[in-house]
């Protein structure tokens, strides 16, 4: 019941501050035999890194990350992987007022109030930092599934920014890495660009959907009740800092349709089932179906923002706050690779979790 | 990483399926010295009873619940809990078509694939009588929080049916218990069963979303990363059959706010902390502030309807299916008072889980 | 972190008091698939059931196992398998001295230090009647194991009581079932009858060395820290009550050897590696080598004595304490099913947790 | 249900292979405002550190703990504590020989046949070198500790090294420091001295007993069946690598005692219950009784031995070893301070327990 930690079998723990020499994540579990290097997480830690655009926090990280164990010749060893990232920009500032001020929308208060104590450089373990750690063992859990389920693919991309949605009509995933938002549609990305800048400049912030989708996730993973599929890909998406919400398939609108107009009716097709329609999103009493599995969570605006806001200080007293430096206008934007990366780990988990009880043997039909 | 079982510290497993002898739950890390009854546990377990109105199943169970352990001369002792429903309306008919078809938008499929074999009889596992045993199992933590946080209470209600909502200008608690729906507002309520009736007669079925609060709970419960408090809540949620989307606070719709729009701002009240809003919904930071817990799910509608639809058999061959039998038309109403008891099974677990690493103290404000 | 349950993916969590209308164990993660019914988990039940001879309590119990879930047409689902044993032989008699009196070597003292409150009645949770629950989980356990690797076979029986031993030279394991003490030596069973009804008729009781044997448990299950296979089954052994010590292969006397001494020199065999000697056990690095698998644990002698002990009473007056009543003069003979039953559920725990994380793939040697 | 972790509560991850670029562990669920500097881990570290007599192996290895998170300005915070070690002294050498051969007694081939693939360069994860992890997690266990139960002392020592036992008439805590072989009685000091220059001269090793004492716990720590302390210390140490046997109390002997030689007879004291023996070791039905916790644990000789032994190669072909290098005469010297820091993670992580469950509230007595 480790609080930092998640997983059944491929379980991942990560550790550090914002602030502190390093942060990182062990890796525990993973299949031995596994290629796996530096450059395999690297790709998936500079997708993440801020200040690639004008959209995203200008602090300057290498995010570069270290394979301290696990790993030998080239290939997984079955023991703990250990992911370590070096904290570099580390900009001597005077931390006096967040030190003594709580920012509102922040974890400030809560920690305050929960431990007594709080590393409030940088948001300490709040950060969006310990992200990074995420996405690093994602890429473990990529290279594991490269192995176990070749053409398996998993792609996140935003379809909500503040007011703006993407056109489902003009959808191409071909899009998601050409623009600065992964939007999967090429006249958003424009639009999108001038709203963020207006918000940008105003030095206000905007909350965001992201869409996770999974292709080639073979059917059987997950199990009836608790260890549902989409149990543990909502809690995993819940875990990513600033999540507020997470649906699966028809998610939240679910609640307004009919029997009949939700029905996914069955077919049998040339290499097993097929469905006329996905709402249920890949999953079925917390199994999955083979169909793609399509998930959303929603990201709220960064509560730094240049707009002074009322708050109290740890003496109690009632003053002001304005959040200066570098912080994101959309978070949304950086948790794209980070709802990859919790999709990975968990799919992982659940093909382990499936071949322990199961064998990865299948009820045949036809 | 057991399959069916859900808490850090106060932790249940629930068993048995829809037609089997008797279902149940496993509790486990219950404090000790908390009074105890089966008549606690049943006054929770007829709120999700059916056929207690025309708009849920017909079908007849006296869900009655006995308590075989962990409980001595009225109070709990600290050793598991086990908690036994027997199956008492297992109608003798001929399952032949269910046993041999997949229902569309049923687990039947998934668990046919993953395990090889499958109680077909009333679902089996994937029942919404799994749901019994977690209600029986809120009871125990509802009655450990009466001893340990008088004063915390977790009231569930419709927000949604289908196409209807809820009017929040007429928002009443002291409705809730008076309809069949635990709607809040009694125009809803009336509204309402005219459009179930309406889908009811066609043997249709609709969706809800199901809202749960809950207040006086202290600030410090949760974690910041993977045990955070609405990760687990967001688990909890999901982990109930039919649930397609959890929220917390504004949930899906923070991705359309504004980082001004979304501050709630500090101020020092005669207890303490107090905000001039509530759009996180009671969680920063993944521990609670001490505001309303506010959180909502949706189910979707039933797949068992009179509407005929597409499928295929174990064979293989193409078939239709029509779900005779006693469904219900919307079986968000019965998710009411689950969602309260996976809430406060929730709450309780963090409440034990905080005392073990703090202790229970907490950071002075002011 | 569930306190009463033990076991990573396949998960027993045994609950009930000896003298509470029933104890069971619920079994999660079972392989679906499993031939089992009843009959199959009472044939274990009947080898530990009490009144068999004059050397066991004289308590009668039926010791009847009903499957309550997870089992279908004969086959185990996939889902919990919930096993109840109903209390049958409660003699209504006056608990009122044992109720006020902490027995010395009893948990009478720590459950109500702890708890604050304890089902006094026949010891409640820490009576041997627990036991019951974990030997049916370890029927299931090898129903599963016979399907999964056919010839495996776990075979447990006594190697000392009191100031008796056995003489290697005449160990004989056939002799096992032909005696009241499950021991390999036809010899030692005459001369212990003797000794144990002196011991019995003096109301006295004594300790018991079990040893646990399983053959054509295959290379490969466990790992290399936490996990280790031999970990794993110390903590099943020392979990059972009375249980004060626990060894693998040399064990104790591991410590009193040479390197040159320990050493189990390697060779090719026809079908793999083969040993000159088992020093190890079976177990080398935390994982079984395809060698017998060979650990013993040591129970003390039951504290039910008919001497007067000194003790004192809740209330804190001095007193003593005759513990009349039915008990059993070598509560070791009925730790032997036990045992083998707690390394059932080891091994086959050990064996799904392997296929998750290698598939059960092996590093080729020639 | 991670394969490096141990602990419910305060749980601990431990990573790093012994030629890797450094190893550590993860500790989380530390209890916040625990004052805490490397300086306090190093303390424990330089204990274990090999090098410091003519006994321990010849590796020269600073063993320089980090603390890469979870503590600021001197206090931990409540969040994941890295603790990393570098590896320094990694010999550049020809592993040729076991990379290729099976070393007699080593983990070499059962993590071949389960992984396929090993680390092979001084044993990897096998190595004693990641004791070294354990001993600085348990330098923060003793630091919370501190915190929470002022004058609870754990202390380790020998007491057989092979055929040479310690003289309990001589049993002397002050000793323990003063010696290599952190032995509690002066005389066999010196007698083991010259015993094991005997040993290692010749090139041998030779197997050691352990016994680890905690003074100072309270009564109620631990829980009736599977979370037993006694069960979680035993798995504590048979986790700890070349550990064949665990004892608590009598151990291994209570099979031979009777009952009325057995029994702890209980007085009341001014300070609460007192017994007029110890054979139960401190815990009674999985639960401390406020008394001294006494077990023991067998340590193998190492393998690493110049005699010749027979093996094979990965190949199949039969042939010799003999284990040059820096290696441990008595292995179990090193063990000392490993299995106190054992008994500090345990006896930490069963108070956060308790007072998760019970809040640390106990029954009164008199």
């Amino acid at each position: 019941m480790s609080m930092n930690s998640f997983g059944h079998v491929f379980r991942v723990t990560t550790w550090g501050e914002s602030h502190g020499p390093a942060l990182g994540a062990t890796v525990d579990g993973c299949p031995p035999g596994v290629p796996l290097g530096e450059a395999d997480l690297q790709l998936w830690l500079d997708k993440r890194k801020p200040g690639q655009s004008r959209y995203t926090t200008q602090r300057r990280e290498a995010d570069a990350v270290e394979i301290l164990s696990g790993v030998f010749e080239g290939v997984t060893t079955g023991t703990p992987i250990q992911l370590m990232i070096r904290n570099t920009d580390q900009r001597s500032k005077d931390y006096g007022e967040i030190a003594e001020k709580f920012r509102p929308g922040h974890a400030d208060i809560t920690y305050w109030q929960k431990y007594g104590v709080r590393d409030y450089r940088g948001g300490g373990r709040s950060s969006a930092r310990e992200t990074a750690a995420r996405v690093a063992a994602g890429g473990v859990a990529r290279a594991a599934l490269a192995k176990l389920v070749p053409g398996l693919a998993i792609t996140g991309y935003m379809v909500r920014m503040g007011e703006r949605e993407i056109d489902r009509a003009r959808f191409d995933l071909a899009e998601v890495p050409q623009n600065p938002f992964w939007v999967p549609d090429a006249q958003a990305a424009e639009d999108w660009a001038a709203y963020l800048d207006g918000l940008r400049k105003s030095g206000n912030s905007v909350g965001a959907t992201i869409e996770i989708s999974a292709r080639g996730v073979p059917a059987g993973l997950g199990a009836p009740i608790y260890a549902k599929l989409d149990t543990d890909l909502a809690a995993a998406m819940m875990s990513i800092n600033a999540v507020k919400g997470v649906e699966i398939g028809e998610g939240m609108a679910a609640a307004e349709l009919t029997g009949d107009a939700n029905a996914d009716e069955i077919t049998l097709g040339p290499d097993g089932p097929e469905y006329s329609s996905n709402h249920a999103g890949g999953i079925l009493g917390g199994i999955s179906t083979g169909q793609e599995i399509v998930l959303r969570f929603a990201v709220k605006p960064t509560s730094s923002i240049l707009t002074p806001r009322r708050t109290i200080t740890k003496a109690g007293a009632a003053t002001e706050i304005v959040t200066k430096g570098r912080h994101d206008p959309c978070v949304g934007i950086r948790a794209v690779p980070v709802g990859e990366a919790m999709a990975a780990c968990v799919i992982l988990d659940h093909l382990l979790l499936d071949r322990a009880q199961t064998g990865g043997e299948r009820g045949a039909i036809g």
